[in-house]
């Protein structure tokens, strides 16, 4: 039903033009990126939880939840706007504004995004330059450049793009986001944007976004800090022609595709998360109710010591239970049963008696699997997270996020 | 009021004795302590909320919430017996019996504590003879011995003593403790052993130790980890012959030199946490209450980014008010202050116009305080944290803890 498309992007989707420049907010990378929709899009967003919000997040998610239709994106990396008061929130709302008149539209037609350092006001006079040149650099096959352009510590560029086949013909879901620290769910913690050229009007957009997010972006931690700017948002141009309404087959398939793109995105983020040399999925299964998977998903996920010892290739399912143990959920430890992929660690009652060069050999891989067995029910959720590594620290002793 | 000995211990206190031995838990260090009551002892603990508890936690538990008399502690290092079933019960049950026979004591009059491994069973021929050993060693000079035996990843032993003058006449307080990963207070997080030959009842000896545990090892943090083997005890032994009541002035003055006793070898934790370079006191003052200056101060305290940023000697105010913005409090980004020792760093309306210069030199002391007004009471609390580096991770990675 679904083929991820070679190269994808967001242009990837018909009536989708970007663009990806430098401007001087970073001192060499690409810093501004530009989402421009021909014709006006239904559009969904997600947005941090974290008390202090970006002057960005704030003016972003007024519009989105006003409902209006959106027809460009502008995104900036190396520095925040956040933390810059009222001066901050008017260098956003003059970036906006200079959008809009360059494009000849709206700024409640705009949005915008910043990610970088905390705390220090924009640059405005590079930006000023960067939305000049990024709106001359629009193309149709401008995506990549803008998924290069929103990076900060991310090592890999994030850029994805799905056709979906649906009763009524195709459509395509494209996206792209980045990472890399900071990172921990509660809501998205990072930032994502995704395109299509399905016809979906902004309610329905909403829900499956939110259905997808909580599913994906909301599953994934490298540090378990939330940051101030996090978001994603979803753009529905119709220009395909194929509307999908909530009640309809399509609707599930749509959905499905979207979640899965997501979940890709997602674990694009977990597997580059700072200092990462590997991805860690956490299943937990068998739990008593959805609410507990995610707790002790969570508290594995995040747990320094499990990092560390998955860093080392080190067989510790004894970190892996204390975590447990410290999630708050109740449970009886003599019951738990741990698998690294396929390999039985700990079985009920204690029992242990695993090869510990099979398991060191199994743990060396790029992507490893912690399942997790509670025993107190049916319900599971899966996380995914990637392991701590003394790279993680010098990274952030010396970055001014 | 209050003078502290020069190298005081648990044998600081007349009628204790101690003795710290090595019979092959660990490789090559002290690992059996042992601190021996002439005289029984009225006593009261704080026991790790980690669900999943190793067996000396259920044992020792037991018996204190029974109000048992205590005559002996005993104390093995490189193994946790935690996880460990029916069998690792027995072995626990078999290693206080055998004091007690040594010591001709009760059972119930011995109280045991494990720290090391998770899920190995214990090598019950080592500690027998350590047993043996460390009842044969036991002196009043012994305490400095006993510290050191319960030492894993500590850098530094953590002994202390007191004296405190009360109306009656003069008492003493010793206690020992060790770190150093694992440390995030869900109770204690570690093991602390404290004696007095005070006179004190039962309930006023817990009543006193729960809230002196409270305001210190209970606001401490390395890694957000809380281990299976933590507790805190406290004996008192009446060997002074000054009796202490509730109502007296004099068990003021014994809870403030208990609690500053507890606070010494709280921040000895926390400053010789794995790979610390660095003691991080967090004060949260004008906080709408208790529990928020809690909340806050936890949330920075166990922040990655802010500690690696301590690491690296970054005045990183965003990650700080970041991570309070993380916290779940309700208060206005705008009206926090940070200051870093006295250097004014974040004033009202994001106002940090502070010397980078002046920061960086404040940030390399050996000890910081980083404090924070959050201006929405007059509540407060203070934790202590430490810095994250590189050496943490390297430890954690090759460790089996």
């Amino acid at each position: 039903m679904i083929e991820y498309i070679e190269n994808g992007s967001v242009t990837s989707v018909k009536g989708i033009k970007g663009s990806g420049v430098f401007c001087g907010l970073k001192k060499k990378k690409k810093d501004v990126a530009l989402i421009y929709c021909e014709k006006p899009c239904s559009a969904a967003g997600t947005f941090t939880l974290n008390k202090v919000k970006a002057a960005p997040i704030i003016i972003s998610q007024y519009i989105i939840n006003h409902k209006h239709n959106i027809r460009a994106v502008l995104v900036n990396s190396g520095n925040a706007n956040a933390c810059t008061g009222a001066e901050g929130h008017n260098d956003a709302l003059e970036s906006q504004k200079l959008v809009a008149s360059k494009l000849g539209i709206n700024p409640s037609e705009v949005l915008i995004s910043s990610t970088g350092v905390i705390g220090q006001r924009i640059n405005m006079d590079a930006l000023r330059s960067g939305i000049e040149l990024a709106v001359e650099n629009l193309s149709e096959t401008g995506g990549i450049d803008a998924a290069e352009a929103i990076m900060t510590t991310d090592l890999a560029m994030k850029s994805y793009a799905v056709k979906v086949k649906l009763s009524s013909g195709e459509i395509t879901i494209g996206g792209m986001c980045k990472g890399s620290g900071m990172i921990m769910p509660n809501m998205a913690t990072m930032l994502a944007f995704i395109t299509t050229d399905a016809q979906i009007e902004q309610d329905t957009l909403q829900k499956t976004l939110s259905k997808a997010v909580n599913l994906s972006f909301n599953r994934i931690t490298v540090d378990g800090d939330t940051s101030t700017n996090d978001m994603v948002i979803l753009l529905a141009n119709g220009v395909s022609g194929i509307s999908i309404s909530e009640r309809s087959d399509d609707y599930k398939i749509f959905t499905d595709a979207l979640l899965d793109l997501c979940r890709k995105m997602a674990k694009s983020i977990a597997a580059d998360g700072e200092g990462a040399t590997k991805l860690i999925t956490v299943s937990v299964k068998k739990a008593a109710s959805v609410s507990d998977a995610n707790i002790v998903a969570k508290a594995i996920s995040n747990s320094p010591l499990v990092k560390t010892a998955m860093n080392g290739c080190d067989a510790n399912w004894g970190r892996i239970i204390s975590a447990i143990g410290n999630s708050g959920i109740d449970f009886d430890p003599a019951k738990v049963c741990i698998n690294f992929g396929d390999i039985k660690i700990l079985q009920p009652n204690f029992k242990a008696d695993f090869s510990e060069e099979e398991a060191k050999k199994y743990l060396m891989n790029n992507e490893i699997e912690l399942n997790i067995e509670i025993n107190t029910g049916n319900e599971e959720s899966t996380w995914y997270t990637c392991d701590f590594s003394t790279k993680y620290i010098e990274i952030n002793a010396s970055y001014r996020s």
